[in-house]
C-alpha cells in the first residue's frame, strides 16, 4: 500500500470512528436525560420500565463501542495520525482511551457487575436504615469480588496496577503514587491546623443563630438569582428538585438540582452554587467538539474542581458573602445583627470533626476522603475484607478525626459509593478541592480585580478565565496538563493549605 | 428438515423476534420520554441536541427493524405458527404487520421524508403566522410528492390502494371504502340536525355566562381530582403543561398534559378528561405483553374512541355534569345560578358552525373531518395540487358548514397534519367519535347502573368494562374485531347519531 492510499484509509477510518462516536454521544445524551428524569420527574411506578429503557441503551452503546471493527478502525486511524490536526489527534487518542476501558472488562463480567451493583445498592439502603452491617456484608463481599476481577482485567489491558486501573476511569492518568504524596501532606497538615482553628473559634464570640422559616418558593427564587449571577444560562438549562443534588443533561441542556429544607436555606443555596460550577463546565466545553470524546469533560477531579471553585473558593469567599448578605436579608425578610455579613461569615465557617462526609466542612473533608481512599485500596488489594470494614473504619475515624461513630449507619455504611461498585472515585473529591484552590489562586493572580468583582456579584472575569483554561480545553489534555497549563505548576497541596490557613486562621 | 426440527427452528426464530421487538419497545419507550420532555420541560436551547438524540434512536430502531435477518426470522416463525398459543400467534402477526410497514418505504425515502417533514412544518409555522399560503405551497408540494411516493411503495408492498396503505398505518385494516359509507351517512344526517339544534337553541333562554378568574393552581387541583375520579393512577403517571395537550410516556409511566387559560377553566378540564381517556387505555394494555407488538394500543381510531368516550360521552353527560357542578362551584368559589348544573349543561352544549376544527363542538366536528378526508384523498390520488388547496378548502367549508374562512390561516393552514406529512390520519378522529358512541351505548346496556354511577362520580364499572373489552385486548384483534366483540355490531354511525339527537334535540 503506498503512502497516499494508507493516508486515505486512515482518514476514512478516522471519519468512520467519528460518526460511530457521534452516535455514542447521542445515545449518551438520551441516557443522561432518562437518568435526570428518573431522579426528578418519574413517578415511582415507572421504575421497571425505565430500568429496561436504560439497560437497553447501555447495551446498544456497549455493542457499538466494542464491535470488533472498532479495533481495526483505531489501528488504521493511528497509522497516519500525524497527518491529522491537533484536536483530531487528541480526539483519536481519547477514542482509544475510552475504547480500551470499555473493552477491558469482558462482557459477561459487565453484566454480572451491573446486576450485583443493583442488588447490593438495594440491600445497602435497607441495611443502612436498619443499622445492620451484617445484612450488607455478604453482598458487598460478592460485589467486591467482581470489582476486583474487573480491576485485574483492566490492569492487564491498561498496564496499570488494579487500583490505578479503576482510578484511571474516573481521573485519567492519575496514579495512586501521586495521591499518596498529596494525601500524606494533608494528613500531616490538617489535624494540627484543625486544632488551632478550633481553639481560635472557642475564644471568639459565638455566631448569632440565623433562624426562621425559609419558604421553598423564596429559596428557589434566590437560587435562580444566584445561578444567573454565576452565569448560568436558563435558555440552556433548568433548576429542579431531587433527593440528592446533581448536575445532569447535556452541555446544551444542562440540568441542575437541589433540595430544600425550610428551616435552613444555606444547604440548598450552596448546593445550587456547587452544581452551577459543574454545569458551567459542561456548558463551556468546546462547542465544535460537542459530540466527540475530546469534547467531553476531563474526569471527576477536574469536574469537582469546577464545582468547588464556585462553591468553596468564590462562593464562600468573604467578598461574595458581603455581596450576598443584603440579598439574603431582603429575600427572607431577615432582621438584626444575625444577618450581617460578618455574622454570616462566622456562622458558615464553623469547623470541627464530624461523622458524615457530605456535611463536613472543607477543613475536615479531606480527612474523610483519606480514610476512604486507604480502606478502598486495601479492599482492592485483598488486604481488607468487607467483614472487617466496621472495625477498620472506626479505627481510622479515631486516628484521623479523633471521633468514633456510634454505629455503622453513621460510619462505614454512610456512602453509596462502595455498595454501588464505585472504587477509585473517592480521592477525586479531595483532588478536586486541591485543584480548585490552585486554579482560583492562579485566576486571582492573573486578574487582580477578581476579588473586588466578586464583592460586586460580578463573576464574568472568573468565568471567562476558567472557560479559557479549563472548560474550553475539553479532553484535549490530561488533567495534570490542564492544571500545569492553567497554573504553571503540577497539582500540589500548597494552594489549598494556604487557602485554609488564610480563611480560618489568619482572618 | 423433519417436522420437529422445523418447529424448533420456528420457536427459536419467534423467540429471537421477541427479544428483538423487546429491544425496539425499550427504544420506543426512551423515545417517548425524550419527546415528552421536549414538549414539557426542555429549555429552548436544548432543541438541536435533542433532535440529534431523537434522530439517532429512530435510526437505530429502523436498523433493528429492517435488518435482513428479520425477514428470514419472520418466514421461519410463521412456518409453524399454529404451534404457538393464540396471543403469541397474534403477536407474530403483528410483528409481520409493523415490519411490512417499516420495510415498505425505501430507507433513502424515509430519510428524505424526515427532512422534508421538518422543513415543511417549520415553514408552515411561519406561513400560518403570516397568513401567507404562497409561502407554504412549494414546500407542501415537495412533501406531498414524497408522501405519494411512499404511498405508492406501501401500496405495492401491502397490496392496497395508495391512500388505504397510508390509512392502514394509523388504523389497521381500515379501508376508505368503509369510511366513504359512514361519512356519507354523516354528511346527510348532520347538516339537517345542526339546523334543528340551532333553531331549538335560538328559541331557548341564553345560558348565563360563567365568568371569573380561574387561577392555574386551582385548575390544576381540579384537574388532578377529576383524573383520580376517572381512575388515573399517579403512582404510574403525571400531569404537566404543554402548548398542546397530549398523552405521552409509556403504559407504566403515563404522562398527560394540558394548558391553562385563567379566564376559562373548561378547555383545560376537558383536555384533562380527554387525555385521561388516552392514558387509561395505555395503562390498561395487557401487562404481560408490555414489550411486544401485540401489547400495544390498536391504532388511532380505537385510541381516539377512548379519549372521546371519557370526554364526550361520559365526561359531558348530564349525569357527570350534575356531579361536577358543585365541585366546580366550590373549587372556584362560584356564586349564583350561572354555576347550576342546568346552566353549565346549557353553556357547554352550544353548537354551531365554526372555522377551527380543534375548538369545534361534537356535532360539527365530523364535517371538519369529512372536508379534510376528501381533500387529502384527492391530493394522494393526484387530483388536487397544493396550489389549489385554498379554493377547494373554502368551497368545501361552504358546502359542509355554510361558512367561508376569511383567510387561509383560519382555513387550510390551521392544522399541522399535512405540513408534517400525516395523510390518512384525519378520518380517525371521527371514526373514534363513532366508536366511542357505540362502545358507551354497549357499556350502558351491559350495566344499567353506569348512568347513576356517573352522577355519583363513580367511573369504576365503566373503566372495568373498557378494560375488559378494549384496553386488555391490546393489538390481539383488529379494530373492527374489537368493536364487534365489544358491541355485537361492526362500526356504524347509528349510536353516534342517536347520541347526538338525544343530547342536543330530545332533551
Amino acid at each position: 500500500m503506498n503512502n497516499t492510499m494508507s493516508e486515505q484509509n486512515s482518514t476514512t477510518a478516522y471519519e468512520a470512528l467519528k460518526s460511530r462516536f457521534q452516535r455514542l454521544s447521542a445515545i449518551g445524551g438520551a441516557q443522561a436525560m432518562l437518568s435526570w428524569d428518573r431522579s426528578t420527574m418519574m413517578p415511582e411506578g415507572g421504575s421497571a420500565a425505565r430500568a429496561e429503557q436504560q439497560a437497553t441503551l447501555s447495551l446498544i452503546a456497549h455493542e457499538i463501542m466494542t464491535a470488533p471493527e472498532v479495533t481495526d478502525l483505531l489501528t488504521s486511524a493511528h497509522e497516519s495520525a500525524e497527518a491529522l490536526p491537533a484536536w483530531d489527534r487528541a480526539n483519536l487518542n481519547e477514542m482509544s482511551r475510552v475504547h480500551a476501558h470499555a473493552t477491558a472488562t469482558p462482557t459477561d463480567l459487565v453484566s454480572k457487575l451491573s446486576h450485583q451493583r443493583s442488588s447490593t445498592e438495594m440491600i445497602w439502603r435497607k441495611a443502612r436504615a436498619a443499622n445492620d452491617f451484617a445484612m450488607l456484608a455478604p453482598e458487598l463481599e460478592k460485589l467486591l469480588g467482581l470489582v476486583r476481577e474487573q480491576a485485574a482485567a483492566k490492569a492487564d489491558a491498561l498496564g496499570l496496577t488494579p487500583y490505578d486501573a479503576l482510578l484511571d476511569s474516573y481521573d485519567p492518568d492519575r496514579r495512586s503514587a501521586d495521591i499518596d504524596i498529596l494525601f500524606t501532606e494533608l494528613e500531616i497538615f490538617l489535624p494540627d491546623l484543625l486544632q488551632q482553628v478550633m481553639e481560635k473559634q472557642a475564644s471568639a464570640p459565638r455566631p448569632l443563630p440565623v433562624t426562621g422559616s425559609f419558604p421553598v418558593a423564596l429559596q428557589e427564587k434566590l437560587g435562580r438569582e444566584v445561578m444567573s449571577i454565576l452565569g448560568f444560562d436558563f435558555h440552556h438549562g433548568r433548576l429542579d428538585v431531587s433527593l440528592h443534588p446533581f448536575t445532569g443533561g447535556v452541555p446544551d441542556d444542562s440540568r441542575i438540582t437541589t433540595r430544600y429544607d425550610e428551616s435552613d436555606f444555606v444547604e440548598s443555596l450552596m448546593a445550587v452554587i456547587h452544581e452551577t460550577g459543574h454545569s458551567l463546565y459542561e456548558r463551556g466545553l468546546p462547542p465544535e467538539w460537542r459530540n466527540q470524546p475530546v469534547g467531553r469533560s476531563r474526569g471527576m477531579t477536574i469536574h469537582e474542581s469546577q464545582s468547588l471553585l464556585f462553591e468553596m473558593q468564590a462562593g464562600r469567599s468573604e467578598e461574595f458573602i458581603r455581596h450576598l448578605a443584603p440579598r439574603l436579608k431582603s429575600t427572607f425578610g431577615g432582621e438584626g445583627e444575625a444577618w450581617s455579613a460578618d455574622n454570616l461569615l462566622r456562622h458558615y465557617r464553623q469547623v470541627g470533626p464530624s461523622l458524615i462526609r457530605v456535611s463536613a466542612d472543607e477543613v475536615t473533608y479531606p480527612l474523610h476522603v483519606i480514610l476512604r481512599y486507604r480502606l478502598e485500596r486495601a479492599m482492592i488489594a485483598g488486604d481488607l475484607v468487607p467483614a472487617d470494614l466496621p472495625g477498620a473504619w472506626n479505627e481510622g475515624m479515631n486516628a484521623l478525626l479523633g471521633i468514633t461513630p456510634p454505629d455503622d449507619a453513621s460510619g462505614c455504611m454512610q456512602d453509596v459509593h462502595w455498595p454501588s461498585g464505585s472504587f477509585g472515585y473517592f480521592p477525586t473529591y479531595t483532588l478536586g478541592a486541591l485543584t480548585a484552590a490552585q486554579l482560583f489562586q492562579a485566576a486571582r493572580k492573573a486578574h487582580k480585580s477578581i476579588d473586588s468583582e466578586l464583592e460586586q456579584g460580578d463573576f464574568a472575569q472568573l468565568v471567562a478565565w476558567v472557560r479559557e483554561h479549563v472548560h474550553g480545553v475539553g479532553s484535549s489534555r490530561t488533567p495534570d496538563e490542564i492544571i500545569v497549563a492553567a497554573t504553571g505548576e503540577p497539582l500540589g497541596a500548597d494552594a489549598f493549605k494556604r487557602h485554609i490557613k488564610t480563611r480560618y486562621l489568619d482572618r
